[in-house]
Protein backbone atom coordinates (compact mmCIF):
# COMPACT_ATOMS: atom_id res chain seq x y z
CA UNK A 1 0.00 0.00 0.00
CA UNK A 2 1.08 3.62 -0.64
CA UNK A 3 1.99 5.55 1.91
CA UNK A 4 -0.52 7.97 2.08
CA UNK A 5 -3.55 5.19 1.40
CA UNK A 6 -6.26 4.73 3.50
CA UNK A 7 -7.50 2.05 5.38
CA UNK A 8 -11.14 1.63 4.65
CA UNK A 9 -12.73 3.61 1.67
CA UNK A 10 -16.53 4.74 1.56
CA UNK A 11 -17.95 5.49 -1.30
CA UNK A 12 -21.50 7.05 -0.77
CA UNK A 13 -22.68 6.69 -4.15
CA UNK A 14 -20.64 4.72 -6.89
CA UNK A 15 -21.49 6.57 -10.63
CA UNK A 16 -19.34 7.29 -13.48
CA UNK A 17 -16.81 9.59 -11.27
CA UNK A 18 -17.20 7.64 -8.31
CA UNK A 19 -16.07 4.31 -9.78
CA UNK A 20 -13.58 5.87 -12.07
CA UNK A 21 -12.05 7.44 -8.59
CA UNK A 22 -12.58 3.45 -6.91
CA UNK A 23 -10.45 2.40 -10.28
CA UNK A 24 -7.62 4.95 -9.24
CA UNK A 25 -7.52 3.71 -6.52
CA UNK A 26 -7.36 -0.13 -6.98
CA UNK A 27 -4.64 0.45 -9.75
CA UNK A 28 -2.11 2.49 -6.95
CA UNK A 29 -3.45 1.00 -4.41
CA UNK A 30 -4.59 3.43 -2.29
CA UNK A 31 -7.35 1.77 -0.31
CA UNK A 32 -7.29 -1.14 2.26
CA UNK A 33 -10.65 -1.48 1.48
CA UNK A 34 -13.58 -0.35 -0.75
CA UNK A 35 -17.43 -0.24 0.90
CA UNK A 36 -19.63 1.18 -2.11
CA UNK A 37 -22.97 2.47 -1.10
CA UNK A 38 -26.15 2.60 -3.82
CA UNK A 39 -29.84 2.75 -3.42
CA UNK A 40 -30.28 0.30 -6.19
CA UNK A 41 -29.13 -3.24 -6.55
CA UNK A 42 -28.11 -3.07 -9.93
CA UNK A 43 -25.42 -0.86 -9.16
CA UNK A 44 -24.21 -2.55 -5.90
CA UNK A 45 -24.29 -5.92 -8.22
CA UNK A 46 -22.15 -3.82 -11.01
CA UNK A 47 -19.62 -2.60 -8.46
CA UNK A 48 -18.70 -6.32 -7.05
CA UNK A 49 -18.65 -7.27 -10.33
CA UNK A 50 -16.09 -4.84 -11.49
CA UNK A 51 -14.26 -5.39 -8.48
CA UNK A 52 -13.91 -1.89 -7.38
CA UNK A 53 -15.33 -2.56 -3.92
CA UNK A 54 -14.91 -5.31 -1.46
CA UNK A 55 -18.76 -4.78 -0.21
CA UNK A 56 -21.83 -2.92 -0.95
CA UNK A 57 -24.50 -1.64 1.07
CA UNK A 58 -27.55 0.62 0.41
CA UNK A 59 -27.44 2.47 4.02
CA UNK A 60 -24.94 5.52 4.00
CA UNK A 61 -24.33 5.19 7.93
CA UNK A 62 -23.53 1.56 7.38
CA UNK A 63 -20.98 2.92 4.94
CA UNK A 64 -19.13 5.37 6.62
CA UNK A 65 -18.28 3.53 9.94
CA UNK A 66 -14.89 2.74 10.69
CA UNK A 67 -14.38 5.24 6.81
CA UNK A 68 -10.90 7.04 6.96
CA UNK A 69 -12.31 8.22 3.82
CA UNK A 70 -15.48 9.29 3.28
CA UNK A 71 -16.21 10.31 -1.07
CA UNK A 72 -19.78 11.21 -2.01
CA UNK A 73 -20.37 10.99 -5.17
CA UNK A 74 -24.53 11.12 -5.21
CA UNK A 75 -25.79 14.03 -7.51
CA UNK A 76 -26.28 17.23 -5.57
CA UNK A 77 -30.01 17.03 -4.47
CA UNK A 78 -28.75 13.74 -1.90
CA UNK A 79 -25.95 15.73 -0.10
CA UNK A 80 -28.92 17.08 2.53
CA UNK A 81 -30.17 13.39 2.90
CA UNK A 82 -26.73 11.77 3.21
CA UNK A 83 -25.18 14.08 5.73
CA UNK A 84 -28.09 13.65 7.97
CA UNK A 85 -27.89 9.20 7.11
CA UNK A 86 -23.85 9.31 7.87
CA UNK A 87 -23.78 12.56 10.66
CA UNK A 88 -23.98 10.02 13.50
CA UNK A 89 -21.97 7.08 12.46
CA UNK A 90 -18.79 9.09 11.23
CA UNK A 91 -15.28 8.18 12.52
CA UNK A 92 -13.96 11.29 14.24
CA UNK A 93 -10.89 12.29 12.23
CA UNK A 94 -12.32 11.06 9.05
CA UNK A 95 -12.25 12.91 6.53
CA UNK A 96 -14.80 13.93 4.16
CA UNK A 97 -14.95 14.85 0.35
CA UNK A 98 -17.39 14.88 -2.96
CA UNK A 99 -16.90 15.20 -6.01
CA UNK A 100 -19.65 17.45 -7.12
CA UNK A 101 -20.09 20.36 -9.91
CA UNK A 102 -21.54 23.13 -7.41
CA UNK A 103 -19.07 23.78 -4.19
CA UNK A 104 -21.01 26.68 -2.29
CA UNK A 105 -23.68 24.63 -1.54
CA UNK A 106 -20.81 21.59 0.52
CA UNK A 107 -20.47 24.26 3.43
CA UNK A 108 -23.82 25.66 3.33
CA UNK A 109 -26.02 22.74 3.60
CA UNK A 110 -23.58 19.20 4.29
CA UNK A 111 -21.42 20.84 6.74
CA UNK A 112 -23.48 22.22 9.15
CA UNK A 113 -24.79 18.53 8.94
CA UNK A 114 -22.02 16.81 10.46
CA UNK A 115 -19.41 16.52 13.44
CA UNK A 116 -17.08 19.01 14.20
CA UNK A 117 -14.80 16.10 14.60
CA UNK A 118 -14.57 15.41 10.87
CA UNK A 119 -12.47 16.90 8.12
CA UNK A 120 -14.59 18.26 4.90
CA UNK A 121 -12.62 18.85 1.69
CA UNK A 122 -14.70 19.88 -0.93
CA UNK A 123 -13.53 18.79 -4.73
CA UNK A 124 -14.30 19.24 -8.24
CA UNK A 125 -12.33 16.80 -10.53
CA UNK A 126 -13.51 18.42 -13.70
CA UNK A 127 -13.24 15.08 -16.09
CA UNK A 128 -15.71 12.49 -16.92
CA UNK A 129 -17.82 11.16 -20.25
CA UNK A 130 -21.46 12.26 -21.43
CA UNK A 131 -22.19 8.26 -19.75
CA UNK A 132 -23.23 7.48 -16.95
CA UNK A 133 -23.07 4.69 -13.96
CA UNK A 134 -20.77 2.41 -12.49
CA UNK A 135 -20.01 0.43 -15.64
CA UNK A 136 -18.65 3.45 -17.25
CA UNK A 137 -15.84 4.74 -15.01
CA UNK A 138 -12.47 4.43 -15.62
CA UNK A 139 -9.36 5.10 -13.82
CA UNK A 140 -7.96 7.51 -16.89
CA UNK A 141 -10.74 9.55 -17.17
CA UNK A 142 -8.86 11.69 -14.82
CA UNK A 143 -5.33 12.31 -16.54
CA UNK A 144 -4.14 15.67 -17.20
CA UNK A 145 -7.87 17.31 -16.12
CA UNK A 146 -7.95 19.82 -13.45
CA UNK A 147 -9.21 19.21 -10.03
CA UNK A 148 -10.77 22.14 -8.38
CA UNK A 149 -10.25 21.82 -4.02
CA UNK A 150 -12.75 24.35 -2.02
CA UNK A 151 -10.66 23.95 1.36
CA UNK A 152 -13.25 25.45 3.95
CA UNK A 153 -11.42 28.49 5.80
CA UNK A 154 -10.75 26.77 8.51
CA UNK A 155 -9.93 23.49 6.86
CA UNK A 156 -7.32 20.91 8.45
CA UNK A 157 -4.11 20.99 6.46
CA UNK A 158 -3.13 17.64 6.93
CA UNK A 159 -6.35 16.23 5.18
CA UNK A 160 -6.07 18.37 2.38
CA UNK A 161 -2.91 17.40 1.63
CA UNK A 162 -4.28 13.89 1.55
CA UNK A 163 -7.08 14.33 -0.95
CA UNK A 164 -4.25 16.80 -2.86
CA UNK A 165 -1.97 13.73 -3.03
CA UNK A 166 -5.18 11.37 -3.93
CA UNK A 167 -6.43 13.41 -7.26
CA UNK A 168 -2.50 13.86 -7.94
CA UNK A 169 -2.01 9.94 -8.05
CA UNK A 170 -4.62 10.18 -10.79
CA UNK A 171 -3.02 11.95 -12.98
CA UNK A 172 -5.26 15.47 -12.64
CA UNK A 173 -3.34 18.74 -11.42
CA UNK A 174 -4.29 20.01 -8.74
CA UNK A 175 -5.46 23.74 -7.66
CA UNK A 176 -7.43 25.29 -4.85
CA UNK A 177 -9.78 28.67 -4.51
CA UNK A 178 -13.00 29.61 -3.20
CA UNK A 179 -15.89 27.88 -3.57
CA UNK A 180 -18.09 31.10 -4.67
CA UNK A 181 -15.60 31.77 -7.41
CA UNK A 182 -15.03 28.26 -8.66
CA UNK A 183 -18.75 28.25 -9.28
CA UNK A 184 -18.72 31.52 -11.20
CA UNK A 185 -16.20 30.23 -13.50
CA UNK A 186 -17.77 26.68 -14.10
CA UNK A 187 -21.08 28.58 -14.85
CA UNK A 188 -19.41 29.71 -17.66
CA UNK A 189 -17.17 26.95 -18.82
CA UNK A 190 -19.65 24.48 -18.13
CA UNK A 191 -23.21 25.03 -16.46
CA UNK A 192 -24.28 27.43 -19.16
CA UNK A 193 -22.66 25.83 -22.41
CA UNK A 194 -25.34 22.22 -21.17
CA UNK A 195 -27.87 25.07 -20.74
CA UNK A 196 -27.69 26.21 -24.06
CA UNK A 197 -26.96 22.52 -25.71
CA UNK A 198 -30.09 21.44 -23.65
CA UNK A 199 -31.89 24.16 -24.75
CA UNK A 200 -31.54 23.96 -29.04
CA UNK A 201 -31.64 20.17 -29.08
CA UNK A 202 -35.41 20.45 -27.15
CA UNK A 203 -36.30 23.78 -29.52
CA UNK A 204 -35.16 20.97 -32.55
CA UNK A 205 -37.38 18.02 -31.06
CA UNK A 206 -40.18 20.52 -30.62
CA UNK A 207 -40.09 21.56 -34.86
CA UNK A 208 -42.88 19.85 -37.01
CA UNK A 209 -42.60 16.23 -37.49
CA UNK A 210 -41.22 16.76 -41.01
CA UNK A 211 -38.55 19.25 -40.27
CA UNK A 212 -37.30 17.39 -36.84
CA UNK A 213 -36.72 14.52 -39.46
CA UNK A 214 -34.55 16.54 -41.32
CA UNK A 215 -32.95 17.86 -38.56
CA UNK A 216 -32.01 14.34 -37.34
CA UNK A 217 -30.90 13.48 -41.24
CA UNK A 218 -28.72 16.45 -42.01
CA UNK A 219 -27.44 17.39 -38.59
CA UNK A 220 -23.95 19.18 -39.18
CA UNK A 221 -21.68 19.64 -37.07
CA UNK A 222 -22.79 22.08 -34.83
CA UNK A 223 -26.05 20.38 -33.74
CA UNK A 224 -24.47 17.13 -33.85
CA UNK A 225 -22.15 18.55 -30.95
CA UNK A 226 -24.45 20.18 -29.06
CA UNK A 227 -26.55 16.78 -28.79
CA UNK A 228 -23.84 14.74 -27.19
CA UNK A 229 -23.10 17.12 -24.39
CA UNK A 230 -27.43 17.36 -24.15
CA UNK A 231 -26.97 13.60 -23.60
CA UNK A 232 -25.65 13.90 -20.12
CA UNK A 233 -27.00 12.07 -16.88
CA UNK A 234 -30.60 14.38 -16.78
CA UNK A 235 -30.70 14.23 -12.50
CA UNK A 236 -27.24 15.36 -12.01
CA UNK A 237 -27.53 18.03 -14.29
CA UNK A 238 -30.97 19.35 -13.08
CA UNK A 239 -29.20 19.39 -9.91
CA UNK A 240 -25.82 21.62 -10.76
CA UNK A 241 -28.72 24.03 -12.00
CA UNK A 242 -31.07 24.19 -9.39
CA UNK A 243 -27.43 24.20 -6.85
CA UNK A 244 -26.09 26.98 -9.01
CA UNK A 245 -28.67 29.06 -9.55
CA UNK A 246 -27.37 32.54 -8.89
CA UNK A 247 -23.65 32.06 -10.67
CA UNK A 248 -25.98 30.41 -13.62
CA UNK A 249 -28.55 33.13 -14.21
CA UNK A 250 -25.95 35.72 -14.35
CA UNK A 251 -23.78 34.13 -16.59
CA UNK A 252 -27.29 33.32 -18.84
CA UNK A 253 -28.37 36.89 -18.47
CA UNK A 254 -24.81 38.17 -19.65
CA UNK A 255 -25.14 35.64 -22.62
CA UNK A 256 -28.49 36.48 -23.33
CA UNK A 257 -27.77 40.39 -23.73
CA UNK A 258 -24.68 39.50 -26.41
CA UNK A 259 -27.89 37.29 -28.04
CA UNK A 260 -30.13 39.86 -28.25
CA UNK A 261 -27.11 42.39 -29.44
CA UNK A 262 -26.73 39.57 -32.60
CA UNK A 263 -29.85 39.08 -33.61
CA UNK A 264 -30.77 42.72 -33.50
CA UNK A 265 -27.11 42.77 -35.67
CA UNK A 266 -28.37 40.36 -38.04
CA UNK A 267 -31.76 42.05 -38.27
CA UNK A 268 -30.49 45.53 -39.49
CA UNK A 269 -27.76 43.72 -41.63
CA UNK A 270 -24.73 44.74 -39.54
CA UNK A 271 -22.61 42.70 -41.30
CA UNK A 272 -19.16 44.81 -39.41
CA UNK A 273 -20.39 44.08 -35.95
CA UNK A 274 -20.79 40.13 -36.84
CA UNK A 275 -17.57 39.87 -37.95
CA UNK A 276 -15.92 41.78 -35.72
CA UNK A 277 -17.36 39.54 -32.89
CA UNK A 278 -16.10 36.17 -35.20
CA UNK A 279 -12.82 37.07 -35.43
CA UNK A 280 -12.34 37.69 -31.67
CA UNK A 281 -13.81 34.27 -30.37
CA UNK A 282 -11.27 32.44 -32.62
CA UNK A 283 -8.76 34.30 -30.47
CA UNK A 284 -9.80 32.65 -27.69
CA UNK A 285 -9.45 29.44 -29.46
CA UNK A 286 -6.14 29.47 -29.98
CA UNK A 287 -5.88 30.74 -26.32
CA UNK A 288 -7.47 27.17 -25.22
CA UNK A 289 -5.37 25.25 -28.02
CA UNK A 290 -1.96 26.96 -26.22
CA UNK A 291 -3.16 26.40 -22.81
CA UNK A 292 -3.46 22.20 -24.00
CA UNK A 293 -6.95 22.02 -22.92
CA UNK A 294 -8.45 21.48 -26.40
CA UNK B 1 -10.77 11.04 -68.44
CA UNK B 2 -14.60 9.48 -66.58
CA UNK B 3 -17.63 9.49 -69.31
CA UNK B 4 -19.18 12.24 -67.25
CA UNK B 5 -16.09 14.75 -67.03
CA UNK B 6 -16.51 18.31 -67.97
CA UNK B 7 -14.04 19.06 -70.92
CA UNK B 8 -13.02 22.83 -68.73
CA UNK B 9 -13.87 23.94 -65.20
CA UNK B 10 -13.99 27.34 -63.65
CA UNK B 11 -13.79 27.41 -59.94
CA UNK B 12 -14.52 30.96 -58.63
CA UNK B 13 -12.98 30.79 -55.34
CA UNK B 14 -10.55 28.19 -54.63
CA UNK B 15 -11.07 28.03 -50.55
CA UNK B 16 -10.97 24.91 -48.23
CA UNK B 17 -14.27 23.83 -49.87
CA UNK B 18 -13.60 24.48 -53.58
CA UNK B 19 -10.04 23.09 -53.35
CA UNK B 20 -11.21 20.12 -51.28
CA UNK B 21 -13.77 19.62 -54.60
CA UNK B 22 -10.69 20.53 -57.28
CA UNK B 23 -8.91 17.48 -55.13
CA UNK B 24 -11.82 15.16 -56.01
CA UNK B 25 -11.79 16.12 -59.60
CA UNK B 26 -7.86 15.61 -59.88
CA UNK B 27 -8.18 11.62 -57.80
CA UNK B 28 -11.05 10.93 -60.65
CA UNK B 29 -10.12 12.77 -63.72
CA UNK B 30 -13.27 14.33 -63.65
CA UNK B 31 -12.01 17.26 -65.19
CA UNK B 32 -9.85 18.27 -68.93
CA UNK B 33 -8.42 21.43 -66.99
CA UNK B 34 -9.10 23.63 -63.90
CA UNK B 35 -9.02 27.20 -64.04
CA UNK B 36 -8.95 28.63 -60.49
CA UNK B 37 -9.78 32.43 -60.20
CA UNK B 38 -9.12 34.24 -56.60
CA UNK B 39 -8.95 37.75 -55.96
CA UNK B 40 -5.75 37.23 -53.52
CA UNK B 41 -2.03 36.29 -55.63
CA UNK B 42 -1.24 34.25 -52.20
CA UNK B 43 -4.35 31.90 -52.40
CA UNK B 44 -3.49 32.02 -56.62
CA UNK B 45 0.17 30.36 -55.91
CA UNK B 46 -0.98 28.25 -53.65
CA UNK B 47 -3.88 26.54 -56.18
CA UNK B 48 -0.91 26.28 -58.52
CA UNK B 49 1.68 24.86 -56.26
CA UNK B 50 -0.71 22.31 -54.87
CA UNK B 51 -1.69 21.22 -57.99
CA UNK B 52 -5.36 21.36 -58.10
CA UNK B 53 -5.58 24.07 -60.84
CA UNK B 54 -3.60 24.09 -64.40
CA UNK B 55 -4.22 28.10 -64.96
CA UNK B 56 -5.23 30.69 -62.13
CA UNK B 57 -6.09 33.79 -62.62
CA UNK B 58 -7.95 37.35 -60.53
CA UNK B 59 -10.36 37.75 -63.25
CA UNK B 60 -13.68 35.87 -63.09
CA UNK B 61 -14.86 36.57 -66.51
CA UNK B 62 -11.53 35.15 -67.64
CA UNK B 63 -11.84 32.40 -65.53
CA UNK B 64 -15.45 30.88 -67.04
CA UNK B 65 -14.59 31.39 -70.54
CA UNK B 66 -14.89 28.19 -72.49
CA UNK B 67 -15.74 26.29 -68.94
CA UNK B 68 -18.29 23.98 -69.52
CA UNK B 69 -18.57 23.75 -65.83
CA UNK B 70 -18.59 26.63 -63.19
CA UNK B 71 -18.52 26.20 -59.39
CA UNK B 72 -19.07 29.16 -57.40
CA UNK B 73 -17.01 29.17 -54.38
CA UNK B 74 -16.64 32.45 -52.61
CA UNK B 75 -18.06 33.54 -49.53
CA UNK B 76 -22.17 34.53 -50.23
CA UNK B 77 -21.01 38.35 -50.08
CA UNK B 78 -19.32 37.69 -53.44
CA UNK B 79 -22.15 36.47 -55.18
CA UNK B 80 -23.64 39.53 -56.42
CA UNK B 81 -20.49 41.10 -57.88
CA UNK B 82 -19.48 37.72 -59.37
CA UNK B 83 -22.94 37.09 -61.01
CA UNK B 84 -21.96 40.67 -62.84
CA UNK B 85 -18.72 39.73 -63.42
CA UNK B 86 -19.42 36.67 -65.23
CA UNK B 87 -22.57 37.20 -67.06
CA UNK B 88 -21.01 38.32 -70.44
CA UNK B 89 -18.39 35.55 -70.79
CA UNK B 90 -19.99 32.33 -69.93
CA UNK B 91 -20.33 30.16 -72.61
CA UNK B 92 -23.73 29.01 -73.94
CA UNK B 93 -24.71 25.82 -72.21
CA UNK B 94 -22.21 26.12 -69.49
CA UNK B 95 -23.26 24.45 -65.95
CA UNK B 96 -23.42 26.99 -63.18
CA UNK B 97 -23.25 25.84 -59.69
CA UNK B 98 -22.37 26.69 -56.13
CA UNK B 99 -21.51 25.17 -52.63
CA UNK B 100 -23.04 28.04 -50.36
CA UNK B 101 -24.29 26.88 -47.62
CA UNK B 102 -27.83 29.78 -48.02
CA UNK B 103 -29.75 28.58 -51.07
CA UNK B 104 -32.87 30.45 -51.43
CA UNK B 105 -30.83 33.45 -52.51
CA UNK B 106 -29.19 31.62 -55.44
CA UNK B 107 -32.49 32.01 -57.27
CA UNK B 108 -33.02 35.64 -55.74
CA UNK B 109 -29.83 37.43 -56.67
CA UNK B 110 -27.60 35.31 -58.94
CA UNK B 111 -30.27 33.90 -61.24
CA UNK B 112 -31.27 37.02 -62.73
CA UNK B 113 -27.88 38.19 -63.65
CA UNK B 114 -26.83 34.91 -66.21
CA UNK B 115 -27.84 34.52 -69.25
CA UNK B 116 -30.86 32.30 -70.39
CA UNK B 117 -28.87 29.91 -72.26
CA UNK B 118 -26.68 28.41 -69.12
CA UNK B 119 -27.75 25.82 -66.69
CA UNK B 120 -27.99 26.73 -62.32
CA UNK B 121 -28.19 24.11 -60.48
CA UNK B 122 -27.89 25.55 -56.60
CA UNK B 123 -26.08 22.88 -54.66
CA UNK B 124 -25.00 22.67 -50.90
CA UNK B 125 -21.88 19.89 -49.83
CA UNK B 126 -22.84 19.77 -46.19
CA UNK B 127 -19.26 19.49 -45.04
CA UNK B 128 -15.91 20.87 -44.50
CA UNK B 129 -13.50 21.11 -40.91
CA UNK B 130 -13.71 24.49 -39.03
CA UNK B 131 -10.21 25.52 -41.11
CA UNK B 132 -9.53 28.41 -44.57
CA UNK B 133 -8.26 28.37 -47.43
CA UNK B 134 -7.03 26.26 -50.41
CA UNK B 135 -4.39 24.42 -48.58
CA UNK B 136 -6.62 23.33 -46.03
CA UNK B 137 -9.18 20.97 -48.91
CA UNK B 138 -8.46 17.54 -49.41
CA UNK B 139 -10.71 14.77 -51.23
CA UNK B 140 -12.46 12.95 -48.51
CA UNK B 141 -13.56 15.53 -46.74
CA UNK B 142 -17.27 15.02 -48.63
CA UNK B 143 -17.08 11.07 -48.16
CA UNK B 144 -20.11 10.03 -46.53
CA UNK B 145 -21.96 13.74 -46.04
CA UNK B 146 -25.15 15.03 -47.20
CA UNK B 147 -24.80 17.13 -50.30
CA UNK B 148 -28.34 18.95 -50.71
CA UNK B 149 -29.05 20.28 -54.60
CA UNK B 150 -32.01 22.92 -54.42
CA UNK B 151 -32.77 22.68 -58.60
CA UNK B 152 -34.91 25.07 -60.11
CA UNK B 153 -38.51 24.80 -60.71
CA UNK B 154 -37.57 24.76 -64.57
CA UNK B 155 -33.77 23.81 -64.53
CA UNK B 156 -32.48 21.23 -66.93
CA UNK B 157 -32.79 17.65 -65.98
CA UNK B 158 -28.96 17.04 -68.07
CA UNK B 159 -27.51 19.37 -66.12
CA UNK B 160 -29.00 18.23 -62.42
CA UNK B 161 -27.84 14.73 -63.14
CA UNK B 162 -23.95 15.87 -63.78
CA UNK B 163 -23.77 17.53 -60.73
CA UNK B 164 -25.42 15.04 -59.02
CA UNK B 165 -23.25 12.70 -60.32
CA UNK B 166 -20.27 14.88 -59.37
CA UNK B 167 -21.19 15.02 -55.84
CA UNK B 168 -21.28 11.24 -55.57
CA UNK B 169 -18.12 10.63 -57.40
CA UNK B 170 -16.90 12.89 -54.20
CA UNK B 171 -18.99 10.27 -52.38
CA UNK B 172 -21.70 12.09 -50.84
CA UNK B 173 -25.28 11.45 -51.09
CA UNK B 174 -26.92 13.81 -52.45
CA UNK B 175 -30.90 14.96 -51.94
CA UNK B 176 -33.08 17.12 -53.64
CA UNK B 177 -35.43 19.77 -51.79
CA UNK B 178 -36.81 23.23 -52.15
CA UNK B 179 -34.30 26.08 -51.26
CA UNK B 180 -36.78 27.49 -48.68
CA UNK B 181 -37.01 24.58 -46.97
CA UNK B 182 -32.73 23.73 -47.04
CA UNK B 183 -32.39 27.28 -45.56
CA UNK B 184 -35.05 26.27 -42.73
CA UNK B 185 -33.28 23.29 -41.82
CA UNK B 186 -29.90 24.54 -42.15
CA UNK B 187 -30.69 27.35 -39.88
CA UNK B 188 -31.62 24.86 -37.22
CA UNK B 189 -28.98 22.47 -37.50
CA UNK B 190 -26.27 24.69 -38.70
CA UNK B 191 -26.43 28.57 -38.74
CA UNK B 192 -28.36 28.78 -35.17
CA UNK B 193 -25.93 26.68 -33.05
CA UNK B 194 -22.72 28.65 -34.98
CA UNK B 195 -24.40 31.59 -33.45
CA UNK B 196 -25.10 30.41 -30.18
CA UNK B 197 -21.43 29.34 -29.56
CA UNK B 198 -19.72 32.59 -31.04
CA UNK B 199 -22.35 33.87 -28.86
CA UNK B 200 -21.02 32.53 -25.76
CA UNK B 201 -17.50 32.82 -26.30
CA UNK B 202 -17.75 36.02 -27.10
CA UNK B 203 -19.31 36.50 -23.62
CA UNK B 204 -16.36 34.49 -22.09
CA UNK B 205 -14.13 36.88 -23.82
CA UNK B 206 -15.75 40.17 -22.18
CA UNK B 207 -15.66 38.73 -18.20
CA UNK B 208 -13.30 41.08 -16.15
CA UNK B 209 -9.50 39.70 -16.83
CA UNK B 210 -9.27 37.61 -13.46
CA UNK B 211 -12.12 35.32 -14.63
CA UNK B 212 -11.51 35.06 -18.12
CA UNK B 213 -8.13 33.58 -17.37
CA UNK B 214 -9.56 30.71 -15.70
CA UNK B 215 -12.41 30.54 -18.30
CA UNK B 216 -9.28 29.51 -20.24
CA UNK B 217 -7.42 27.60 -17.70
CA UNK B 218 -10.23 25.21 -16.94
CA UNK B 219 -12.49 25.16 -19.73
CA UNK B 220 -14.57 22.15 -19.49
CA UNK B 221 -15.77 19.63 -22.11
CA UNK B 222 -19.06 22.03 -22.75
CA UNK B 223 -17.40 25.14 -23.57
CA UNK B 224 -14.28 24.13 -25.08
CA UNK B 225 -16.49 22.49 -28.02
CA UNK B 226 -18.17 26.27 -28.72
CA UNK B 227 -14.83 27.50 -28.72
CA UNK B 228 -13.95 25.05 -31.34
CA UNK B 229 -17.43 25.82 -33.57
CA UNK B 230 -16.45 29.40 -32.79
CA UNK B 231 -13.51 29.53 -34.84
CA UNK B 232 -15.15 28.79 -38.12
CA UNK B 233 -14.44 31.48 -40.58
CA UNK B 234 -15.62 34.83 -39.92
CA UNK B 235 -16.70 36.23 -43.44
CA UNK B 236 -18.40 33.11 -44.14
CA UNK B 237 -20.03 33.18 -41.09
CA UNK B 238 -21.28 36.51 -41.46
CA UNK B 239 -22.73 36.19 -45.09
CA UNK B 240 -24.31 33.17 -43.92
CA UNK B 241 -26.52 34.92 -41.04
CA UNK B 242 -27.14 38.22 -43.79
CA UNK B 243 -28.11 36.02 -46.27
CA UNK B 244 -30.03 33.68 -44.36
CA UNK B 245 -31.61 35.97 -41.85
CA UNK B 246 -35.49 35.46 -41.97
CA UNK B 247 -34.76 31.38 -40.92
CA UNK B 248 -32.28 32.33 -38.50
CA UNK B 249 -34.23 35.19 -36.73
CA UNK B 250 -37.20 32.59 -36.86
CA UNK B 251 -35.06 29.55 -35.03
CA UNK B 252 -33.52 32.20 -32.82
CA UNK B 253 -37.00 33.33 -31.63
CA UNK B 254 -38.19 29.48 -31.29
CA UNK B 255 -34.85 29.39 -29.10
CA UNK B 256 -34.88 32.55 -26.83
CA UNK B 257 -38.78 31.30 -25.85
CA UNK B 258 -37.38 27.96 -24.81
CA UNK B 259 -34.20 28.93 -23.02
CA UNK B 260 -36.79 31.70 -21.16
CA UNK B 261 -38.71 28.86 -20.04
CA UNK B 262 -35.49 27.18 -18.76
CA UNK B 263 -34.20 30.07 -16.83
CA UNK B 264 -37.44 30.35 -15.31
CA UNK B 265 -36.97 27.26 -14.37
CA UNK B 266 -34.21 27.41 -12.89
CA UNK B 267 -35.23 30.30 -11.33
CA UNK B 268 -38.30 29.12 -9.45
CA UNK B 269 -36.49 25.78 -8.34
CA UNK B 270 -38.71 23.69 -11.18
CA UNK B 271 -36.60 20.40 -11.15
CA UNK B 272 -39.53 18.64 -12.55
CA UNK B 273 -39.38 20.91 -15.72
CA UNK B 274 -35.34 20.76 -16.27
CA UNK B 275 -35.27 16.73 -16.05
CA UNK B 276 -38.27 16.32 -18.33
CA UNK B 277 -36.36 18.57 -20.86
CA UNK B 278 -33.11 16.69 -20.10
CA UNK B 279 -34.42 13.31 -20.40
CA UNK B 280 -36.11 13.82 -23.96
CA UNK B 281 -32.81 15.51 -25.36
CA UNK B 282 -31.29 12.08 -24.97
CA UNK B 283 -33.86 10.36 -27.08
CA UNK B 284 -32.34 13.24 -30.22
CA UNK B 285 -28.81 12.09 -29.71
CA UNK B 286 -30.09 8.63 -29.94
CA UNK B 287 -32.03 9.19 -33.48
CA UNK B 288 -29.11 10.75 -34.23
CA UNK B 289 -26.13 7.94 -33.80
CA UNK B 290 -28.75 5.61 -35.34
CA UNK B 291 -29.08 7.81 -38.38
CA UNK B 292 -25.04 7.23 -38.47
CA UNK B 293 -24.48 11.11 -38.61
CA UNK B 294 -22.61 11.39 -35.08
Amino acid sequence: MSEFAFNRVAFIGIGHIGSSLAHVMRRGKLAGSIIACARRQETRDAALRIGIADEVTADPAEAVKNADLVVIATPLSAYLETGKAIAGSLKPGAIVTDVGSVKALVAKELLPLLPKDVHVVPGHPIAGTENSGPESGFAEVFRNRWCILTPLPDGDATALDRVTKLWESAGMNVVTMDAEHHDMVLAITSHLPHLIAYTIVGTATDLEDTLKSEVIKFSASGFRDFTRIAASDPVMWRDIFLNNRDAVLEMLQRFTEDLTALQRAIRHGEGDKLQDLFTRTRAIRRSIVEAKQA
